[in-house]
């Protein structure tokens, strides 16, 4: 076990001075200096409660905007040079991710209790195993309106844009 | 709901007669006539019991070979064009997939059961929330040694190559 796994979640002070981004969670203006192994088959061990061995917490963007209270961890994009990135994002209780469109899709799996996704204008609630296909441009947002923490996967590709974020009055 | 919803999981002759393809798991000589739908977001509700509203089971291949008990579930990919396919797969006690190789990678995040992973020639055991990725032709085959059914999904690049299957006295 690496010697980050012992640390257990990171804080969102620590995570910030890891991970200094952009302004979205999804494009990183500055790459950050992640050793990366794409060579090499590798198996991340669930640890219990949504934490896996060698995969750290982050903070889902620095700064502020329409977005509260959801963290992410990057199951293979960061750690591993793959063609698709599949990352855990977690919003706890009345948090949200940004609402904002790009072209690239996602395609998501509710693992952890439930909540909702906003398409378009419309709300449609996500649970366990539920899919979610977010085609290109479609605006959207994920929102935790519920007493647990709301957690999912999100698969998107290695190569897509930048995310542009939209008000809700637009 | 689809008509097919309604009809549950698929029985091994109807799923061949309605999907006749190659002779492997990843790859359709003939790719079958379905519509795509890519324009538009979709939601594939979870109905309990790793069966989905709209998606059907298919069986994992046609023909014989080194592979048995296992089946299919394509929840993005065939009915949406997207650049990653997500496949639920479930092998049943005593089965396995195909012992092969090829050029994409494999992301597999373990949901159902317990099952193994041949990477090489070495065995690792994956249970619910392991994340396994699979470099690019690294042979490999997924096993079910235990007495429950071994369900994970499997996510691939649309655009892949056709695997090639490995004898285990290679």
């Amino acid at each position: 076990m690496k010697k980050r796994d012992k640390k257990g979640p990171v804080s969102k002070k620590n995570a910030l001075s890891r991970n200094r981004t952009g302004a979205t969670c999804d494009w990183k203006s500055k790459p950050p200096k992640i050793k990366r192994v794409s060579g090499k088959s590798s198996i991340y061990r669930y640890k219990g409660n949504y934490a896996w061995r060698g995969i750290k917490t982050e903070v889902y963007k620095p700064g502020k905007g329409d977005w509260s209270n959801i963290v992410r961890k990057v199951l293979t994009g960061d750690n591993l040079k793959t063609k698709s990135h599949v990352r855990y994002f977690e919003i706890a209780s009345g948090g949200k991710s940004s609402f904002e469109k790009h072209r690239h899709e996602h395609i998501v799996v509710g693992l952890r209790g439930e909540g909702k996704i906003l398409l378009n204008k419309r709300s449609h609630k996500i649970g366990f195993l539920d899919v979610v296909y977010v085609s290109p441009n479609t605006p959207h947002q994920f929102l935790n309106h519920f007493n647990k923490p709301f957690g999912f996967i999100c698969i998107v590709p290695a190569k897509r844009d930048k995310p542009v974020l939209i008000s809700h009055c637009d």
